[in-house]
């Protein structure tokens, strides 16, 4: 049987260097995956991963074996499709998670694999009836989960299968793994970023729009903020604090609050970008300039933001990298080195090699000025 | 076996309600939905459709048969699971591809079915792959194509298989399905409304952003566009015609064309809401005011126009309908009666009972006014 070494050597490029291509990683040039992909049909060379589940049926006892459907029908598993990857995402019309597919479907078309989206509507009940078809479709070597939910029970049947799990931006609590692959922004760091630039502007009446509470993004953005006022010795003030949907409609309500207000905040930190072009899009109607009479910094880097006047300041996601991030968990080899793409990305290593947190980044654009 | 009938008995519904409903056919009250799961449960009613491809193997030698994938293993594709749809968009970076996903998901989980979206990246290539993938996976019963080519050699093989295939929004040459199951919307009538609204306000002088060339529904809206100004007996002039890809970038970039002319256009129609978004996004920095130095009608509807400031004029996608359209084409039995679900959409008929095509509404809000 070709080694995957002997295709590096044919290939005239270093092992890693295929391993990372057949993986499915990219920062790879075309000509040099070219140069891989000729070489490994000279040498007939067939990857052994993603997750070739027909060696794994035997090792995991609940796979391979057919499933019962809803409809009581037993559905077979044994069709294994080693190719396809599974991403269950929250929405497609916030911008964000729009992004976040198209960069992880590029990542994984590079490798050969298929990307299936499906998305949840932030139901808890199709979070978990979703996580169910990937099981049952037996189909899948992997699944990245970007849920709205604290937990999912269907999560917890992911042990017993040969599926690998990333969590990806949002943390979600599985009893049966107690360090699961998980893939997050560094949301303290990056409120606090956020907050200190109002303030280092000038601002001290600063409001913030969270996200739902139940997310563990929210209360680390509403941590980071807290932070950066106290570091600035500016007392917090719960009433500047609102915790709402990622929806424009949210954003544009909750301006409603901020003019009745004694004491008018002159700054808002959105924890998302729709949310804060929703609270922008009413602000005319009350005779608000934007960033004069009020400023205001996003949470998202969504693409719309650059195009809007004032284009948006805001908090950008490292959308690609997390892209990256994920597949590398997804594809990494027991004892592999998960570290190299930590290093890369320049990330902290949270609470292991299968944690990465990745910076968010403050992108200064119209949007916040100094107050009147 | 318990009858569809039967069912609708126990329910209390007529049986096409029944049906509806097994269809994934929404317009179906939760309290409904509820009397016919239970009077299936107690019945012992299993579903008929999708497609239940065991029954069909026999039917299409080429299908149940394990195909080779690219890799040269074979894939077995015993597993069938019906309850899956798939649905291949160019991009979901662009708010009118993720709305039609989301609402194509919305109605698919009302049928208990799930949707998985894949995105080809607007490359001929890519689109090709993933309908390979789709019949290789053995596990689809449906497949709803939103291309951004005329041509799709992968889409010849689906005939030998019994997954069932709706073209939507682009229309695709088929050699191998003289008449495919297609929805689209009217761009034609679309845009000559959109041009006579211009006309209307008092307009001559109408550039019109087209798409990609390559594409029906770019010809068709170039039409109607033609036929308005010709209707009011305005010349054509060529030069005011720019063709390119639905992005920011391009429509940021017309402009400086539509600045030099001698005879400056005093109004635009783009055939795309986010190339009016970036054509408005740089007119500040030439001194141009919108709506009041030129007008811009856009194309799509997509949510964001309603929260720009001025909020944009436009031509309506219907989003909803398109999606229970191309589901009802999906999921109809032979003979069965698709001309309801024209008749429910005040569509035109096209071609026939299974060619859908939906109107656009004209949306007025700011961004388009009487010329100075």
């Amino acid at each position: 049987m070709t080694s995957l070494s002997q295709v590096a050597k044919q290939a005239g490029v270093s092992a890693s260097t295929v391993s990372r291509y057949f993986r499915g990683q990219l920062s790879i040039k075309t000509e040099t995956a070219e140069k891989i992909r000729q070489a490994a049909d000279l040498l007939g060379y067939t990857t052994p991963s993603l997750t070739d589940t027909r060696h794994l049926s035997a090792q995991y006892p609940g796979y391979g074996i057919p499933h019962t459907s809803a409809s009581g029908q037993p559905i077979s598993s044994t069709g294994i499709d080693q190719s396809a990857v599974a991403l269950i995402v929250p929405e497609l019309t916030n911008p964000f998670y729009a992004s976040l597919c198209e960069a992880i479907t590029s990542q994984t078309q590079a490798g050969d694999h298929v990307l299936e989206v499906m998305v949840s509507g932030r139901q808890a009940t199709t979070e978990a009836k979703l996580v169910d078809h990937v099981i049952e479709s037996g189909r899948f070597g992997g699944l990245i989960y970007a849920g709205m939910h604290r937990t999912n029970r269907a999560l917890n049947h992911l042990a017993t299968t040969p599926i690998r799990l990333v969590l990806l931006d949002e943390d979600v609590t599985i009893p049966t793994q107690s360090h699961p692959n998980i893939v997050t922004v560094d949301n303290y760091s990056g409120a606090y970023q956020a907050a200190s630039y109002l303030i280092s502007l000038g601002h001290r009446r600063i409001a913030h729009i969270a996200g739902p509470t139940m997310l563990s993004t929210t209360t680390e953005r509403l941590r980071g903020y807290r932070a950066a006022l106290e570091n600035a010795d500016i007392p917090y003030d719960p009433k500047l604090v609102f915790s709402g949907p990622y929806t424009e409609e949210y954003g544009a309500s909750v301006l409603t609050y901020l003019i009745q207000m004694d004491e008018r905040p002159t700054a808002v930190f959105a924890g998302s970008d729709i949310v804060a072009i929703g609270l922008i899009s009413v602000c005319k109607q009350y005779g608000i300039s934007i960033p004069q009479d009020l400023s205001v910094v996003g949470c998202d880097g969504i693409r719309m933001g650059r195009w809007l006047r004032p284009s948006l300041t805001t908090l950008t996601q490292p959308i690609d990298d997390m892209a990256i991030a994920a597949l590398n968990l997804l594809f990494q080899e027991d004892g592999d080195d998960a570290r190299n793409a930590i290093d890369r990305n320049n990330a902290d290593s949270g609470r292991g090699n299968n944690d990465i947190r990745l910076p968010l980044t403050l992108t200064i654009r119209e949007s916040a000025v100094a107050p009147r």
